[in-house]
């Protein structure tokens, strides 16, 4: 899944079935044409990996990482502990709870190792791609001109979307 | 409070009583010589001014957002409809319900409009300024260094803790 | 949807999945015979259509503003900070935290703007025209009677569905 | 507390602690010179005492009824089910849940008695009386004229407290 | 549903789709012979029958009232201030909260008016019909004999589950 | 603390801090001159003299046992499971959360063994006396007549109050 | 289910249907080669057996009780309370409230006696387990071994899974 | 704070803030004369010390870890992934949300990895210790013989504390 060229985003997660939830970071970072990678690590079961992964990110060259994770949600703090790259993350609802638990231990980082908390599952994790692109896109005028033309059809398609309310 | 040099951070609050939550974030700014203002203003009882102030961000050369607001927080969600720059959330504990309501506000946004979201209070104004600093730091090598040291201080100081720990 | 007749309640929605829940303040306000119309706007995603909404309202003779909306539910409060008209807010279950997000985003509101909330979901959206309907009642006799009966109505069914459960 | 002009806002609670938090809504229904009533009574302790006042409120000539109740918090809904007139509800902290309780009890009616719920204590009764007063200025020019004022005043107020600042 | 003889006790609920719920309350009553009844009567949609109800069931020889009810659940208190006898409450998980709306509706009450709350749903509602059976047991020797069969069977049946897990 | 008369309504707690709470559910007996008693006991730090005090109160011929305990309040259950008296649960705030670990854990009983749980805290306490009160005034009319003037007389106290109220 | 060697860890449970939750704690302990066995005992419905239990395990051989339970969930509290065995605690998720009631009932104890508490349903119940043999290969060498090898392997199929991932 | 004698149980904590909470594990292993520390280290600050203290534990002899946090409480599951020691969790109460962040992120880890999660605050840390002794007097008469002996001193204290109450 990563592209031939230097990857810019790594989309990690902690467990192949957070996929399909995290699959919507991808799929944005793909329409915005900016090299991604989808990364499997675990806090928890593979420690030694995630500081590997998260100390060598920078050196390869990645700008941004998205850590998307459910239950006592650890991956994006673990990471933001061992870079100082932006680490963006995304509560999954992987319980009974409702991601209530993954939210809190996503967001509730203490003072000094920031994670930029986005909303439960699917929505939370396309908005990490979008802030992972308003990030890069201070310093590169083409993500710049994608980002602005986003925004437009998003606000044309509630339009769009008011004229078929209309004609039902 | 903001510096004669062209501010790079905008420190938004939506009362002046959340001054004493957001001065962290801004104490943190001025620590790595970041230019920064403090700026006040409300989603609901300045819709005008927000917008203005959201349209203008980027004209006046500021990088990234950070809005710190309780209860219904809409001011960060409001902001980043209004503007593609990087938007930080900080969730205030001003109701009765212990910032559960501006923590679900600022970060459950749906797709489209991304916010990052930090802890509830004064951990997460640091954080927030923090969050800025990483984003800052990826085009600017002082910061990054700046950021460098200040990561290697705070490890070195759980180290120092532990010696007044043991010595009691 | 929009009667010919001046529309007196806009029901206002901030996206086209939200008809379902809506729905049901929509057939409320026609079995009143109260003009009124479907709108779709989004907060975050068409900030300057729902600008133009809410200062448009009162001059196109609007007189209640019913929203609904999940997750960060800013739609009701963005509105009414932008009108000095009445404006009802219907919390949608949109996330998997089961429309507490939207509940509190809807209800939390700070002092000087407000929005009249109501219960998550259809029973709230069909409440929201109820509520509609008792504030156009105050100088509506018609209205005012078609309520009366309404409520005699609803005490009769409980009634009917007594002898129902009886010959169970 | 009543005054000698016909009351227009009844504003009820059910305990007479209650008073500093619904002091917020008399406040200003006065300062807009909305003839009002500070009234006490319980759904629970005195039920009589209660369906006499719902009953006749709109005969006296009561316009908007707020009531204001902690814990199970069943006043405004009880005063709903026996009055057509538009019922607001504040939900007060009273409980050590931090008024999450009354503002469930108050918000999630069940479809067909509607209470317009407002935020959890001090906010949520000023927010009352200006809810009340948006519902009674759609018929009064004089309401709507000191209404928009208000909101102009507001906004003006960030803008000031923006000067005591920028000079901390 | 009503026995020839007197009721003894009355299992009350707010709306017709609450029978699969407080049907269990109703098949243990049977079980113990206690003669019972279903009521079907709203807090809010028919406030003058529950009124009615709850001040004719003592006169009527009512012992025991059990009020199950969802979302604002007032009704168990409602009936509970209209009359002395032993009020049980069975919130009903009708809304996507979980239930936890109409738990907090029926426990929370203030000071001065008992509801004798049970679990959420139907095992709070064969609760209910076991405290109803407790507190008839107070005063009735065969109804005690029993409830102490009915415990002595419970333990044996545990027993016998494990049989069944040990051969699996 | 125990009246030299026959016990009828014991008041247990699982700590000698409860007394602060449970002294409300001991005053309001004491008004209605039933005697009571105050035994301490923790589900769990004492379980044999639980499980003593549980078998031992019917035939000591105490009626309706009363149990505060706060956290993972598993008195009143336990104390439930090994009698067939009436046992009502008092939920202690004793913890950072308010109350709400307390009220669940003694709520939500499984099917088969019911707790009538009260509101956290004093109120709490003082509703399981007076719900005491209404199960013993089934079969004690002094009680009953007792229980009427104490029904009046708050309603009483809320007109009073009015009057103070409007004097203010 | 009990192995014919000396049982070391019993896996309690308040209902049989909670055997697909401890199915997964069972699991675990078979495939570590670990003798146990499933046991069938509530806290409320057979509380003479429940103690019987406690206080047996030891005399009998048993290390370490691992006890899964819903709702008010008390098992694992009373076994605690009854033994010095560690005793560690399954949050069934049985009611709908997503198992927060059976995770603070399990969870908040009171100082004295401890239980050691999992993470609600499946990944709980297979955490129990492994938590007890944590315990367990504190003197186990060969447990020690297997627990290593288990850590191993689960890091190395992360591995796997990427590789996995990056074919799709 | 380390005794001469080889540690036997590390107490941990994130924050030199959190002693005062965790020192009611260290009073208990003292008074049971456990050999201890009292150990600083943070998840999120000091990765590094964090995982040298994780994988050193078990060579230095430690047989169990207590670890407290509070917020994104991740302390107590990074080291149980980096060791296979048992690893006890305490929630500590840091923020506006009483403890519950700390406690669902204590709690709910993944399949794979346990942490033995102790109640939020004071209470939880004195389990902590009690449930470390429980695991060490497996293997220890002498340590089995205090923890009996704690447990009937606990009985009979409840005993003392009824005299107390009786004298009032």
């Amino acid at each position: 899944m990563s592209d031939t060229k230097k990857v810019l985003v790594s989309v990690v997660m902690g467990s192949d079935s957070d996929i399909t939830v995290m699959q919507e970071a991808i799929n944005i970072l793909r329409e915005f044409q900016v090299p991604c990678e989808a990364y499997l690590t675990s806090a928890h079961r593979a420690p030694e990996r995630t500081s590997a992964f998260a100390r060598n990110a920078a050196p390869r060259g990645v700008q941004v990482i998205i850590a998307g994770a459910g239950a006592a949600a650890h991956l994006a703090g673990v990471i933001a502990s061992q870079t100082t790259l932006p680490v963006i993350g995304v509560p999954i609802d992987a319980t009974p709870l409702g991601g209530l638990d993954a939210l809190l231990a996503t967001a509730q980082m203490p003072g000094g190792i920031p994670v930029a908390t986005m909303a439960i599952g699917k929505g939370g994790a396309k908005n990490a791609a979008l802030m992972a692109i308003r990030i890069l896109a201070l310093t590169n005028h083409d993500l710049q001109k994608q980002l602005d033309a986003y925004i437009a059809k998003m606000a044309q398609e509630v339009e769009k979307k008011q004229e078929k309310l209309d004609s039902m």
